[in-house]
């Protein structure tokens, strides 16, 4: 300890440089979580006798506002469970969030809180001065092995402005007099702006060479490891790339129509029974709900605390709980720490909990999957509350998002194989609860392109688009329309929106070509169908609790109630002469 | 104390009829948090000496699986905080959820983390049999006047089953020969299915009797204070019907184009501050961000527990804290108390982390108003991370839900007219952080059919078809397409797509009539729009930091941005006579 001038000078610099930064609400601690459960993975399934290659803590500031939020609970419970020792959060208690004094809504214990996590905690009650304290602190966290550890640094906002203190500095720059007196206060120039001394350059260009020779060290350190332990080096060197080791995707399984009919979240399970042993990164879990939605293969090993015997570090299954919320948080932390490829399960609808963190997903182009069944009224019993409606419209219209719908066995490998090669893009994989048949021309290498056609027939009257348990439906009502009333139809499958919108225009136009009318048919809301087809059935209203069979006939997504409404669409638009593809617009590239 | 044969039955029949529900999520004990709240906001409304009108306890039972929900952690912290005497929740400590025993991913200590928030925490270790001591239990939380109170209750799941104590109780129902062994366990006929024996129903019937009683007495207290206290007799009572009082939309601001450019989240403000007086049932706050929703007016009261003095439960303003999600399930609890119209502010971009919450209000049919400011990349330099880019198109797609984007005053007032008025529908209105000038065209009574011609023009070329803060600039292109291109362009607003979709065939059609290209410009993801529109002008991207006009200009949304595309689009449908209008489909009505 002992703290120079110079010391002073950076941290006065950082003071002064950065009043504020934007609100960051409580993902950070999420995404801490995530990467902590990360270094407690890798370090368990690298690490050797004399080999410490993965050895990190995981930092991370939080404020009185991310503590308010049920998301870093969630995440901070779980933590808790697993013992995460390599975790050192700081909270910096300042009491003062963006409507005043915190204690117009947030008094709680926050200490005794963390404490009932199973978090080791510790006080310092000067922030803004005590180095040695905060230095103190963070030593005695590092010695705890077993707890992640929170350090209570009370703190004052906007310290050394005249507004320090007060919500006045939370969301506003501060005015120029009050810069000019922080500046003459902190020993700098009041006249230079945005201007680091010299000295502060010199304190952290000496932190960068320390870094460097660190990073030094530990390249050859692995070098020596890749010697003795070349199988690891390699699956190491590999996963840090991003990159899937040659031929892994010979292992997705491919059906044909002999095949049974099959419940597409138990494709999803054998999907990922098949490729686990060829993706040693691929770790994943459910938000308590693993029975339902099949996440967990055979024989796998529960990421647990070794201590409480039930799995292990370098297990690769993680309980969730009932946390959607985090976990989507938490596997953006785990897709950050570069050695794993995350996948979590729920059903669709609790997909929504998560918006916040898929969010961030897709903004900081994370790849991370879900699994989520039970993804229509399909799912039957549970009604309403569990029937997603709204859900597959919300994600879709997410940018750098990709929503898979599959229809049947080689739909659902496509969606993994997407989604898995896709190192830029979260995915949600959309999947049923009741059995559908394996079909007839669907194949991985046209699925790949997120739209095709299923079922082609010269000189069409009517075009089907489905996704997912309605393509096989559609099939029937292709026979149906046929037979009762000598009507040709052809069959589109869109298992995934943002792929197909990604395709060339020609192709698509392949797909949904001129001249013919279209409907497409989904058990759930027809927003933004109508920029692939003229005619929707979906369902815009709540779901109702039942059998799943008699849940689709009440709403008619059978053979007879597509086929009526297939008519329908060839009636209305008959009159209109060269009738054009709705795809075939002025604008074609989604911004 | 004291419990017969007669009792037993009783219990042991809801044992065997209900053995498992359907899983409920975490909303009950938020739900119940926002009843509580309503109980003491109206007791210190109403309540005066000798009528202690408003008296109720709220229970609520919660689970583990609720427990580890982030959402009910944000609902316990406020009423710790609130410190709620009247709510009592019980914890069904059965140490299962769907995973397995709780010990996989919960072993936090749940009775010190309440204890945390400020809650009363007891225990009872025989959930099971130990009736005596729960009935104590639940004296002594009655007794407790500043805190909520949580009765950990240990209990066995599937008691009396031959999988109590298991999770093979939680999911599915019971084998036959289980329910047999049970029911005889429990002195029923094993031959019997779903029958209640008439000691059970003599025993409930006994209650029901001393309910009607307390009902009668009530009601003639009720008709009592009526007598002396006539004014707040008559509130209460028209409360309880849900009507709002005659004559209140007078109190709506109107405008004109002479008015000044104004942000419509201070248009929001305007409003709330009009309507507070007459509508004394509007009860509302803020996720933290009062000072940029502008949701509280000026003099306003907050909702704090007395002993703070920092408000009183008469007040009538709620600071939420940094917790969306639990703002929305309490103002579903807040709203079904009968005597509360809640609306509760955030960034539109948070309504998100809410989305379980308005799922529920909208299935549930609660009238719940969402103020949902800084709408769009309009919001400037906080950037991307707060900038909506498919919120809308969620929401839109969600049943029973309005979603209102106001261009203006006028619209601004329809927004919270509507909003108002509909009794079983939650409302989102987004309102722009940036000024809007007062549009030309705009008035109330065309506004509340949720969309119409704002401008038009004989032998138009082109409709331009808008929401929000982009109407004035489709306003302004319109301009720029006749001086610069010789093109006649007529606009329409939009400002909620599920009230306009409920207008009939005849009038859509006269706001996007056939024979004219439409092109919608909204900055925001184009899902959805292509039901308007032939073409779309939107963001299917994350936005960009920056002041508004800058980042409005990076992405061309200028009146010269809208003429081009609009030139573009005149020209691709040029060739196409007789062009049909997006809304003129064969299936019109949106099941």
């Amino acid at each position: 300890m002992g703290y120079t001038d110079q010391d002073w000078k950076a941290i006065n610099t950082i003071r002064t440089l950065a009043q504020l930064g934007p609100p960051r609400r409580a993902h950070g601690i999420c995404n801490a979580v995530g990467l902590a459960m990360a270094q407690a993975h890798t370090a368990a399934t690298f690490n050797k006798d004399g080999f410490n290659l993965v050895d990190n803590y995981t930092y991370c500031f939080l404020g009185d506002g991310c503590l308010m939020e049920g998301v870093s609970g969630e995440a901070s419970s779980l933590a808790g469970h697993l013992q995460l020792g390599n975790l050192i959060a700081v909270w910096d208690d300042n009491h003062i969030s963006i409507d005043g004094d915190t204690n117009v809504a947030f008094t709680e214990d926050v200490i005794k809180r963390y404490e009932a996590y199973g978090w080791h905690v510790v006080s310092v009650s000067d922030g803004d001065n005590d180095l040695e304290g905060i230095e103190a602190a963070f030593k005695k966290c590092q010695e705890v092995k077993d707890k992640p550890s929170l350090i209570a640094l009370r703190t004052t906002i906007g310290f050394g402005s005249k507004q320090q203190g007060t919500h006045g500095v939370h969301g506003s720059p501060l005015k120029a007099d009050d810069i000019k007196q922080l500046k003459e206060k902190f020993g700098f120039n009041p006249d230079e702006s945005f201007a680091v001394p010299q000295e502060v350059y010199d304190a952290y260009n000496k932190h960068a060479a320390e870094g460097a020779a660190a990073e030094e060290e530990w390249n050859k350190l692995f070098a020596k490891y890749g010697e003795k332990f070349s199988a690891e080096h390699a699956d190491l060197a590999r996963r840090l790339t991003g990159d899937l080791p040659e031929g892994w995707e010979k292992s997705l399984p491919v059906y044909t129509p002999a095949d049974a009919a099959v419940a597409s979240r138990k494709l999803s399970e054998i999907v990922l029974s098949k490729v686990e042993g060829v993706l040693p990164e691929l770790v994943g879990g459910s938000a308590d709900l693993t029975g339902s939605n099949l996440t967990r293969w055979k024989e796998a090993v529960d990421f647990q605390a070794p201590q409480t015997k039930l799995g292990d570090y370098a297990g690769r299954y993680i309980r969730y709980g009932v946390r959607e919320h985090a976990m989507g948080a938490i596997m953006n932390g785990l897709a950050a720490y570069g050695t794993i490829l995350p996948y979590g399960g729920t059903f669709l609808n609790f997909v929504s909990y998560a918006a916040g963190a898929i969010r961030l997903s897709a903004l900081s182009q994370v790849r991370a999957i879900w699994v989520a069944t039970h993804d229509s009224i399909g799912l039957g019993e549970d009604g309403p509350t569990h029937q997603p409606i709204e859900t597959l419209a919300h994600f879709r219209a997410l940018p750098n998002c990709m929503v898979w719908r599959p229809a049947d066995g080689n739909e659902t490998s496509a969606a993994y194989y997407v989604a898995l090669t896709s190192k830029h893009t979260p995915s949600i994989i959309a999947l049923s609860r009741q059995n559908l048949p394996q079909l007839e021309g669907s194949v991985l290498e046209k699925s790949v392109k997120g739209g095709y056609v299923l079922h082609e027939e010269e000189g069409a009257d009517v075009t089907l688009v489905s996704t997912g348990s309605e393509v096989c439906i559609c099939v029937d009502a292709v026979k149906e329309l046929k037979e009762k009333h000598n009507i040709k139809a052809r069959v589109v499958s869109i298992p995934c929106f943002e792929v197909f919108d990604a395709q060339s225009k020609e192709y698509r136009l392949s797909v949904l070509p001129d001249g013919i009318p279209s409907l497409s048919v989904e058990v759930m809301s027809t927003m933004g169908w109508e920029r692939y087809t003229h005619e929707q059935f979906g369902l815009n209203r709540f779901g109702a609790s039942g059998a799943y069979k008699d849940v689709y006939k009440k709403f008619e997504f059978t053979p007879e109630g597509i086929a009526k409404r297939a008519v329908a669409t060839i009636d209305f638009w008959k009159d209109v002469p060269n009738i054009r593809s709705p795809i075939n617009r002025a604008f074609q590239q989604l911004i």
